[in-house]
């Protein structure tokens, strides 16, 4: 069934496969009159380009973004903005070994099931490359969150079983190094072990971490469309994910209510809390306070080590994974994470537009 | 905005708050012939009632659930199924204390701040009261997936500190003992715990585990309706969950891309896999294997302790919440992380029916 | 699959079938704040109720509303809102001898190949009864819709060959006779045809149209979601109705281009047309200028003549139709016409509060 | 709001403006496994493309189709299908004079209120060009449809007072003139009608008329998404669309029940009707008869006679409208309208797959 699309009011449709002619997003739903070029969105999709860094696949794509419809004279028109980033560099040989073969970790096997036969080259639809149009699509949501005052920050936060030291976190050095890391020391840590693994022809998980600061209180529509339950959906959607919490997460077990509970204050006029156990959202909505989120990220599946499998006749036999891959997703799904969480939060937003009648009455009796 | 919706083709709207004449839940889109009646529904409703034991609290409420439509001669007929239970027991003295003041924990400020106004009496829309109409839909779809050999446990494995042991797992005991844990020593070191917290006025988190057999490889959407997507959606949207993994969840962050990898195999035929660090789901679609999540739910915000907090019109203040509340969340839960699981199962397997052209085709033109 | 909720922002969904416990509609996305009682949503389903007439069956349905949930202290809360009304009146026993039987211009027919099997006691879930429910759900939106200005008048224009006289039309008369035609000579008229058709066991097709004054320009989303492509949907959603037209209707097609277009003036600062043969949209988006709409509605397919049809095991045979019908939809109807066309507009009005981005900045910044 | 998005199961979202970069359409939820490539679609792009006779635009648009996604080795892969057409034919001066002033029959008053600005060049998002993408959606649905028996057929049965002779009906002729009409006569003197007012610097509209065959019994999902109201939302989300019938249409409104009601027979052991007033629907579900529309389409409101309007800081003025626009639409609609139908049946047979549960079972259990 069709399943790519997102959101309610900010909705967005992305299309294309790693190997195809293109891949793109749809965004309906966008107000008119919001200023945007390629240029901005183009600043965004650098950050997850491949090739950066001897971390990142040495894949050269220019993954440069186009504007082909919903924006005139600069601004955005109300109708659909779609956006389209041509792939280039598809050498598709790379993947014609294991055309018949199920790589461990990946989804090929479900797609065989599900839809009878799959395209095979480089993981297809499930590609990591689908999120060139998340990225693009989101850089239309960050502009206008960030207009309104909020600001959405994800990093890397651990790899294996290097942490960062949070007395050392600098902002600023996030974007110094090739691990996003807001922790030199760690990030440094973090490089020599990913360049033992990959010796090792293998690869590693990683937490990110994601902060927004910023959202006004009340966001969120109950029952099911809680705040956080709409996070955790475009989150948990970014493949590789396997485990989101928000404020506390997993601490909350063994916490106790007297603990957990935020008392709230007010300062020069205010509402604050005490304390931000809760990452920012109470009972699905926000709570005004900073919200924090955590993402588990499991190590990249395709590893050169020769593996046991099954190919498409249900034999047992092995595969040697070839290619172009990172032996880490996380530095590169950050900025992934951070467009995931501006759609949500804007969509969201967007439908507390109507929340009382008299917020509705004003629009149209003014 | 409207978020009392859930499903694409299962489609479940819940309606109802904790104090009002009556909450319930609409089904539109179960298939029609499907035996059903109000006994078979009663029986999950029964599992999360109140006032079963001394850890829930001791609010008597009948819980009778009604079925108004969509069931004729026993049978679902293809339209929609109301479903409604009266709310018999609403003391609604008990609450009108806190009317002007913002429980710590709670969603009250924040549906003061979306709507102008909230139902105060005992958390209105936010109450997990709701949920009663979650797990009566629920039960509809466990019905369908039973039929078709898939089964659906949750359990309570951690409270506080208190982990149940592996090797003492008994799927029997679940029900045995009041706080739903598979382990019978752990329950008890539980019990004990929960007493000196109720003692204390306090409350605490709890982990819950839920574990699904028997669905077939093939199942989710690409790319943001994947099966783990939709499910953290669903969990999420639950009141006091803070966390979900799926699989080995957390722990790929320290992992290694050769272990995370699941080998998959052939046994008697059929796809198996070597481990199941995935959980069951690879690249948002399910694999064969079990699907195991792991839920953390935070401790019941509602404590008999003085909390420090504001009122309505920005005063600092105290608050000390009378009524009737559960000292831990979770055992009354179980039951409503196996109805969420079930809907987003169902709806995802009815809408793969359609996923290949020849199934399509075969349907018809048979 | 699910079929019974309508909107996208104001959602109603409605459930139940004729001879069932009850029915009944939810309607989700209502701002919070609205003033709204049992006493006021009742007078609509009045207007609807069978038995006022010697033209309406004379089934005797209370067709009490009881609010079950979404409003607090008379005003809604922002959320669901549950509405019931129970079945009273079920004679089953009049129906028991059609249940092997196909009645001619029904969807029994319909119903057995799709779902198996159908509740065969007067229609179902197919029944006129149901469209109680979206008068329930509808009266909300007039009432919102009213306090905006914007009026929604539906009347019954030609029964027959009889039409009203244009020169004779008269609001007051609408509500005067049984028949709500706004010319008394044409309602007399049209009740002598009608006794005759009783007496000949026939029944008579009737045209309504409907009148919205004061909808402001700019409602209607392109390009699926035009304000004519939604009230379309709403409209022949309703059973019986077998045609639409908005404006001119079919008279465009001996129409040229200057005729047809509409030239804008300005009155008083203000923009209006000098005709409005468009009906009040024009590229599916509202013009300012009054909304007309003309649906033709069919004959009430149950006559009490022996009609020729097949039963379930696909044999022929006759059919006598018992039980208690009009020998007219269109009176009747008149009110639910009016009520999926508020709906309609305030779904697309609510959807319009954020169509530029400095409405939605004003919003949150001010 | 968003509002480019068409269909549940078969969704199809079209985005871009008449002389933007290039439109398109992604489709998402086509079933894996179809045979499609360009030169297919792009046949029936061709029918509506402008330029081809003098009645249509000179404007020469090669309206070539890419299909960028979701297709791989000649089959639909179960993945969004993204189709895009370049616009090659952008002469935008000739809209230049018009940017100020609000075009009589337009939607340029209604985007200026709604967005407060607007692409101004010919028409933007409201231009007819935009069902250039539905048709290459379309083409997809009428492929599948095919496949299993349904044909859909779509000519002019009327333009202006020139109506088609029933005795003189060819199938064959529909595609050897250039007004689509299947009566050689009808279409030789509305030729004639056309050419002299193009003379006079005027336009026409017409009657469009769709017969589909095949459709089996069973289609549609009540209460809303009933087949003709889902039929009806999508014909009338074509611009220029004012009218739509089913079946006998408007012509019920004389009509007695016992006339209006169709006899089921059974014929060689299948289900037929001795008439089919119905238009091969009842209760918004399909009979298994022919489904027959009639659709009233507007004269083009661009022509180029001097027009009395106002521009945008609201003074009277005139407007001549220059450019290349057709003196009648229905031609190239016909096309349209036959996409839209497909999408919509298909959308509906998709869902439809689920609505027995012994059907359900079957896919999952053999």
């Amino acid at each position: 069934m069709a399943g790519s699309t997102f959101g309610k009011m900010f909705c967005v449709t992305t299309w294309g496969e790693s190997h195809g002619k293109a891949l793109g997003a749809v965004v309906d739903g966008c107000p008119a009159g919001l200023e945007i070029d390629e240029d901005y969105i183009q600043s965004f999709l650098d950050r997850r380009k491949p090739g950066k860094s001897k971390f990142a696949t040495p894949r050269k794509e220019a993954d440069k973004v186009k504007i082909l419809s919903g924006v005139f004279e600069g601004r955005t028109t109300g109708t659909p903005i779609s956006l389209m980033i041509e792939n280039t560099s598809q050498i598709s040989k790379d993947y014609s070994d294991i055309a018949d073969k199920y790589r461990p970790g990946h989804a090929d096997y479900g797609f065989d099931v599900k839809y009878g036969f799959r395209d095979y080259r480089g993981g297809g639809r499930s590609s990591g490359r689908e999120t060139a149009a998340r990225v693009a699509a989101g850089a239309i949501a960050i502009k206008i969150l960030k207009a309104m005052g909020i600001d959405i920050c994800a990093y890397v936060s651990q790899i294996g079983d290097i942490e960062i030291n949070r007395d050392n976190f600098s902002y600023d050095e996030i974007s110094n190094n090739s691990l996003c890391m807001p922790d030199k020391d760690a990030a440094e840590k973090a490089a020599h072990y990913i360049e033992r693994l990959m010796e090792e022809k293998d690869s590693t998980g990683a937490l990110v971490e994601c902060n927004v600061s910023g959202v006004p209180a009340g966001i969120g529509d109950p029952v099911f469309d809680k705040l956080d339950a709409r996070l955790s959906y475009a989150i948990m959607s970014i493949g590789a994910v396997k485990g989101i919490e928000i404020g506390d997460g997993f601490d909350v077990v063994k916490a106790r209510g007297s603990y957990n509970n935020d008392s709230f204050r007010v300062s020069d006029g205010k509402v604050t809390k005490a304390t931000n156990h809760s990452g920012g959202i109470l009972g699905g909505i926000s709570d005004g306070s900073d919200i924090n989120l955590r993402i588990a990220f499991k190590p990249t599946p395709s590893i050169y080590q020769k593996q046991q499998t099954i190919d498409k006749n249900l034999n047992e036999t092995e595969i040697e994974i070839k290619g172009r891959h990172d032996p880490i997703i996380a530095p590169r799904a950050v900025v992934v994470v951070e467009a995931m969480v501006a759609i949500t939060i804007l969509d969201l937003m967007l439908s507390d537009n109507c929340s009382t009648i008299s917020g509705f009455f004003k629009k149209f009796l003014n």
